[in-house]
């Protein structure tokens, strides 16, 4: 499984903030095998700083040994320097011999950089950009590839150019998945976005990628998994269909769910209709899912599971 | 598959009708293959016997040689006799050589005979029965069987006692599932319900019966078929655990699907949760899929699939 | 109330059909006083014409004598050439003195020309305009007018250069509606949507306008008419908030609802993120109501509700 | 504002717990004034007890001076015993002048005492009843208090007789509504419930009982408060029907918000089908807003809201 978020790493401002004095916003993730104390600890070392904690989730599942937080908390970064603070929660980190331990203050630390990958069908794509423009994706567009010669239409790619977003065709085969070239372009990235990708990355691709890839499958996993999931739900007969976003692992369509969404068919819904209906489920399961990873609210879970705070 | 509503058949009143006088509702649903002017003909039917079509609805599905309808009429069963209409719609049904035509008048026909089986988890027969006392069921319970030793427990036994609903305990093993003595106490049903019924009905059994039995799985079939789909949902990491019920046939929870019903789930939910809100929605699910049944609203589709008008 | 859809008038095209060969699809929707037949006559006029009913609903209100219906038919232009199904449906309206009856065939008659009343907030018109070049909205829009200077922003005003559609700013004043130029501008328009127009139209506006006025109302009417409903619902402290599409009358927020939606609101949201969800649901919401008003499938109803097959 | 959950004071076992020796699960719920460290002290007192929070909740509303939190603890109770434990979290209580302070061990604390106030209408007492047989609800039913003299039909009477329930039948009229007697009938109750109970409570008996009274209102309030919600409802031609669960204040149907839930209608609901959704509604909205009230998931918030965690 990726190493969910090592894409957090280093997020330090050189300096910039110290220059700040207004009291922000700090988000602090913890997994660490459990015991009594942690949340006392890490509540001390926030209040320490002067740091006041506006919510937090805490998560210890029953009979497993393993602890999962999430903190909210406002700081004045003047009185608690960026630099400091990570340097606090690394010690904690240390202290509890922490699997995870990830601190971002959205206001100090730049943007998430992701790389946005197509194919053929670019309603995923499309709705990722309008959403990014209207601000409402707390995203930077390190580029866009398409595998596919009929991919984004031209509006599209204008669209790409008119915002100076790097856009790459990279024609893939079977035989020439073109992972190597996908890799130097992404190098940069914070995680992947899969938006109705339609070719399976490989187990190599994503360890040396090291960080998340996050995948739009537009059934409701695990049912329907593969190829052509509406036509398998159709066929099926169900009442309800789905959308699945997840995060991507060796085996298809198989990683941990993040977000699921469903909505009503009937016998008057045709395969067309089917389709129709699954790509706004896709649009609004996907977004809603990056989301809550920006924000911090994904982490992994035993078993091929997530935890979504 | 099974006949689907073989159990309308035959539901005149012995001259009882003629005696009244007020108006009243009627419902008939039609399938035969598809023409033009089947809807005139079927309207003009009702019309010519002072019949007023309140609602109708049809379908036609694309690129198949297949009609559906189900309508509701007020009519005065004095002007219109309960046998007349029967002879009525079997001409038509004749005309369109129908593949069914089912005519039904709630308040003069007699209620739906089921039989309920259950096994050891009595929610859903709990349920159906406390639905029933307060009228929210419209049909009548002729017998209630159990295959488990622990199956519904004392109040639920005395309830039936004070009801007079007979109940049956036939403990069944894999190699006697006493399909023989459950024939004969449901001989006289409309149609099944198993209400989380752990044992499977042989095609024999099911050939032999010729009517329709109901199912509540407690899982998003076509996922989770089988053993314990709340602990395959868990072990699955889904977000939205789900309940189908649906039509029995011969495969393994692969009938054609009546009513779905999700819920959310989160990491937060263990499998003692997941189970309690799954018998919530089976609950629910199983009650909807008969109400619609009832109402004359499901019809059976091709490749497995079902109408819900 | 406004004449519902008086825009649909006179769909025909000049002997454009007759050239036409192959199969198309028909709606006609009709609401005439109830009477024995109604369904009968329009089937066979349907019929008579080769025409095939693909689906069909009908509605009659309990103690109310008049009828609805909607009906979905494959046809051969040839055989039932577009002026002839305008002539035969009249006769029809004529025998039945129908308050409605409006044809509609998609692949032959011109889409619905709109016209599109924003102010400040543009999230809506963004999300009609996306939602239009992607071709899921099949209106062509006519001209988008803003009565505020820090209206759409200019990446919007460029989108609508790009696509050749005309954008006015009327900077309108308690004092002065400007409600004469705003009428001249839609002049030629089948109907009017306020994607967040925040001016009250005139009653003299709407009569003179005397065609459809869609409007999108970021609360749950008829709680939280007026300014503000996000404030509104988030003092109530409401669990559940909620977008309403509705026709525009006279009376503020009052008119004939067409759709609704909900999304769940806890402690931890804040008035912000209630505009957010809200204004996310304003988007569906509107959407879905202008999906369903162009394909007929939206009907006055007495007593200032609506009928939406 | 009733008191909320002043109900929840002194829930001491007399001893008892100290004989067991297993871990168990407790509950924790804080609301004081905001100011650094209150989670670093709660989080360490549990600890030094060698409690172990297996979860948590915190909560501070941005701008406002207030702490909310909820923890759930497993521990031993030989090692922290019950006593022990209301007076550790009651030093903390004084420390931080806390507003609330409730303590609840499931496993050895009594059950929450309730009193039931029906009158007509029994579908909500019928299902509390029912998931009170079930085992669904965690509460004890002191007593059934009926004002209408055609309250709960026979068969829910005999079911109170067999379970040793106490019936009151309180002809309650607008001159006498009796509330004395029922104050004395629910004096040892620690909250009430209004299962669809038609009679407005003075704030008289609301501050002599002391303690919370629940309501379930068969609308969307704000909107259709007072009588015949429904029927307001139906006129008003909504898309989506309500209920709602609140505490219950002097101000007619304007308590805080527990619990709301929605439901589609459409034009072929009647005035019928509506109150049968909707009571549909009220049976889960209520028994939900009860679950979380005796889960300790229900605080009182500033401006007449509540925190549900």
């Amino acid at each position: 499984m990726p190493s969910f978020g090592g894409s957090f790493k280093s997020y330090k401002l050189p300096g910039g903030p110290s220059s700040s004095s207004s009291l922000t916003h700090g988000i602090h993730v913890f997994n660490c095998p459990d015991q009594v104390g942690i949340v006392a600890k890490l509540s001390e070392c926030i209040a320490s700083r002067g740091g006041n904690i506006l919510g937090a989730d805490i998560f210890v599942p029953e009979k497993k040994n393993v602890f999962y937080s999430r903190n909210e908390f406002l700081f004045d970064p003047v009185k608690w320097p960026r630099e400091q603070m990570d340097e606090d929660f690394l010690n904690l980190s240390k202290l509890f011999s922490a699997t995870r331990s990830v601190v971002r203050v959205p206001d100090l630390d730049p943007k998430f950089k992701i790389g946005i990958l197509a194919s053929k069908q670019d309603h995923c794509l499309v709705d990722l950009l309008h959403r990014w423009q209207e601000g409402r994706l707390p995203v930077e567009i390190t580029c866009v590839i398409s595998n596919h010669e009929r991919g984004p239409n031209t509006h599209v790619i204008r669209f790409l150019e008119r915002n100076n977003i790097p856009y790459h065709y990279l024609n893939t085969t079977k035989e020439n998945k073109r992972e190597g070239e996908i890799l130097e372009l992404v190098l940069d990235t914070d995680f992947l976005v899969l938006a109705r990708y339609m070719q399976i990355l490989s187990g190599n691709f994503l360890r040396t990628y090291g960080k998340d890839v996050i995948n739009i499958h537009h059934g409701l996993l695990p049912s329907f998994k593969g190829g052509n999931p509406s036509k398998q739900a159709f066929d099926a007969g169900v009442k309800l269909i789905g959308a699945t976003s997840h995060f991507v692992t060796e085996e298809l369509d198989s990683g941990p769910i993040i977000e699921q969404m469903v909505e009503r068919v009937s016998h008057r819904d045709n395969l067309e209709s089917f389709v129709q209906k699954s790509e706004n489920l896709e649009r609004q399961c996907l977004a809603k899912a990056m989301r809550s990873y920006c924000e911090l609210r994904v982490l992994p879970y035993e078993e091929n599971r997530t935890v979504v705070f």
